[in-house]
C-alpha cells in the first residue's frame, strides 16, 4: 500500500471530532476522500503566480458534496430510530438523502420547488426509491413548509442542512484540505446557496487550529449567484433567478453562517453574473478537464473577479471547492456546448476530411 | 491525516509497475483510489453469507474506470509529441480522452456509433471541447476505421484500449483491491464489453502477485449482455442489442485476453440478459444506494445468476467491480424509475396528505 492506507468514510475517519454517540450505527457510502485538484489552467491564466487547488467534490458516492452531512444526519437518525427522513432540495440535498435512505432502509420524502431541478438529481432520488413530492414556487416556499412538518411528526428526521448534524459532517472538507496541504490555505473559495457549506468549512477549520492540526485560518470567500444574492444584498430574494441551480435560493438557511464565517476569517460574500458562472463553467471543463455543475463554477468566477480587483496577493495558496458533478445537470452543458456530431459514412476517406476540418 | 495520505493519481502511486520513461510528463485528474464498498444489501439477499465489495469505478474524475488508462496512454502521448488523440467509444472512452486531453492541451477526436451513446457521456465529449464524428452503424465500424487512419497517420495517438498503455494503466485496479484488502479475493466479477478490464485486472492481479504483494489470484468472471456477447457465442455479433451501452460491442478489441483471463483464472465469461440488467441495476439503486449505469450491473447481475447455480462456494469474498456513474445515463433510469413528483400547493395540509399516501 505505497501511498493509500483503506478509506472508510468520513465517519470511521474522523469520529473523535464528531458529536455521535458510540452507538450510532455505522453506515457509510465511503463518501469524502475526494481530490485536491492542483490546477494547470486558471494557475497560468491568472496573473500573482497563485497555488490554486480545486476540492472536488464531485466525486462523492452521489456526485456532490452533500453526502459529508447525509451520512452523518442518517447516523444521528438511525440512533434515535426516526423511521422517516425529509429534505427540501434544489436536488442535490434530495438525491444524497435518497441514496443514503436506500442503504440504511429508512423511507425517504423530497420536497422540490416545482420545474427547476436538474435532471441528473431528479432521476437520482427516483432511482434511489424517494418519494418526490413538488412544491410550487421557490425553494424557500419547501425549505419553510418542511421545517412546519417536522415541528408536528418529530418521527420524521430533517436532513436539510437545518439539521446540525448535516454541518458537522461537511466540516470534515476542511480537515481533508488541511490533512493534505498540510496547514490551511490562505483563501478558501466556494459557492453560498443555501450557506450550510461556508459555515460548515470555517467551522471545520476552527476546531482543526484549536486542536493544533493548522497553525493558521483561511479567509473564506463565499459567492452568491448575481440573481440570488440576498446575503450580498441584505435582504430575502423572494424570486431568486440563476442558471446555477444549486444556488437558486432567496432565504439561506444558513444565513448567519455564512456572514460569520466570512466576517471572523477576514473573508467576504460576494455575487458574480450567470455569464461569469458559465464562463468559468466552460473553462473548467475545457483547459484544466474538470466537469462541473454549474453552481460549482461560482467560486472560480469569483477568484478570477477578485484577482481582477487586486484583492488576493501575488502567491497566495486559494483551495476552491467544487460542490458537484457536471453529469448532475445534462442539459446545461448541452445549451452551453451543443454537441453537434459530424456524421459520416464509414468509409475512411470521410474520416480523414472530417479530422483535417 | 489519521486515514489518509495526499492520493496523487494512478501515475504516481504505480509508476514503479507501470511502462512509463522517467521523463514522461506528469498528468493527473488524481483519477483512481476508487471506493471499495461493503454490501449490505446484495450480501443479505444472497446465500452462503459471501463477502461482497463493489469497486465503485464511478466515482473516477469523468465518472468510469476509463481514466485510469487514459491517464497512461495520454502520458505517452505527451512523452512522444501526439498532438491528436483519436478514439472510438461508445462513450465512456471518448469521455475520459476528452478531459485528458483538454488538460493535456491535445486535440481530441472521438468517433462515436450513430444515434446510440448516452446522453451524459456525449455533453461529457462536447463540454471537454472534443472534436465529435459520427459513424453510421455499431461501434465495431468506427473502432475498426480508427484503426485504419492511425496506420496512416503515425503522428495521431489511438487511445483506445488497443493502446497498451490504457491496459496497463487499468490493470491498477487490481492493485487498489489487493491494497485494500490485503489480498486478492476469491472471485472478481466485472463485465464485459470491448473486454479491456477483465484484461486488465487480469495482468494486475498477475502482476502483484509475482511481486508478491497478494499470496493468490482470484478467479476473473466477466459477463456479457445477452444480445452483445460474442466470445459466449463464439462469434462476431454484427449488429449487437442490449439496454447496456457501454457494453453494446459485437468484436471486442480484447477478446483474446478475456478469454485468457478466465481460463487462466480458472474463471468464465457468461451472459444476462438485459431484464437481468436492469433489475440488478435497480436494486443497487433502492436497495445499497449506489447509482450506477447499466452495463454496470452486468456483474452483479452475473454473481445473482452463478450464486443460483451453485458456483458460488459459502463464504468466498467477491469483488465486483461497478464501472461507471449512473448520471453518466439519465434517460435509462427515468425509463426504469420514471420520477412521477405528487404536485401540491404550498400549504401543510397538502404535505402532510402527501406524506401519508
Amino acid at each position: 500500500m505505497e501511498l493509500m492506507k483503506p478509506w472508510s468514510g468520513i465517519i470511521a475517519a474522523y469520529r473523535d471530532r464528531l458529536p455521535l454517540s458510540d452507538d450510532a450505527p455505522s453506515i457509510t457510502l465511503l463518501e469524502g476522500n475526494t481530490p485536491l485538484i492542483p490546477s494547470v489552467a486558471l494557475h497560468e491564466t491568472l496573473p500573482g503566480n497563485l497555488d490554486i487547488f480545486f476540492k472536488y467534490e464531485g466525486l462523492n458516492p452521489t456526485g456532490s458534496f452533500k453526502d459529508r452531512g447525509m451520512v452523518v444526519a442518517f447516523a444521528r437518525a438511525l440512533a434515535r430510530k426516526a423511521g422517516i427522513c425529509l429534505c427540501a432540495s434544489t436536488g442535490n440535498t434530495a438525491a444524497s438523502a435518497a441514496a443514503y435512505a436506500a442503504r440504511s432502509g429508512l423511507r425517504c420524502i423530497v420536497l422540490l420547488p416545482e420545474g427547476s431541478i436538474a435532471r441528473g438529481k431528479l432521476a437520482q432520488a427516483a432511482m434511489h426509491g424517494a418519494r418526490i413530492v413538488s412544491i410550487a414556487g421557490p425553494f424557500d416556499n419547501a425549505m419553510r413548509m418542511a421545517q412546519e412538518l417536522v415541528l408536528e411528526r418529530p418521527e420524521i428526521e430533517l436532513v436539510n442542512s437545518v439539521n446540525p448534524f448535516r454541518i458537522e459532517g461537511q466540516k470534515t472538507a476542511a480537515f481533508e484540505v488541511s490533512d493534505v496541504l498540510g496547514d490551511a490555505p490562505d483563501f478558501h473559495f466556494l459557492p453560498v446557496g443555501n450557506a450550510g457549506n461556508i459555515t460548515a468549512y470555517w467551522k471545520g477549520y476552527r476546531e482543526y487550529a484549536q486542536a493544533g492540526k493548522i497553525s493558521r485560518l483561511p479567509r473564506m470567500v463565499g459567492f452568491e449567484a448575481a440573481g440570488a444574492a440576498p446575503i450580498v444584498e441584505g435582504r430575502i430574494i423572494s424570486n431568486p433567478q440563476t442558471v446555477a441551480s444549486a444556488i437558486r435560493i432567496g432565504n439561506p438557511a444558513s444565513w448567519k453562517g455564512a456572514v460569520c464565517a466570512a466576517s471572523e476569517s477576514g473573508g467576504w460574500i460576494g455575487s458574480v453574473t450567470d455569464e461569469a458562472i458559465l464562463d468559468a463553467y466552460q473553462f473548467l471543463a475545457r483547459r484544466e478537464g474538470i466537469f462541473v455543475e454549474p453552481a460549482s463554477a461560482a467560486g472560480v468566477a469569483g477568484l478570477r473577479q477578485e484577482v481582477a480587483r487586486g484583492r488576493i496577493p501575488p502567491g497566495s495558496r486559494v483551495v476552491i471547492t467544487l460542490t458537484g458533478h457536471g453529469l448532475k445537470d445534462p442539459d446545461i452543458s448541452t445549451q452551453v456546448a451543443a454537441p453537434q456530431p459530424i456524421s459520416i459514412a464509414p468509409v475512411l476517406a470521410e474520416l480523414q476530411r472530417a479530422v483535417e476540418e
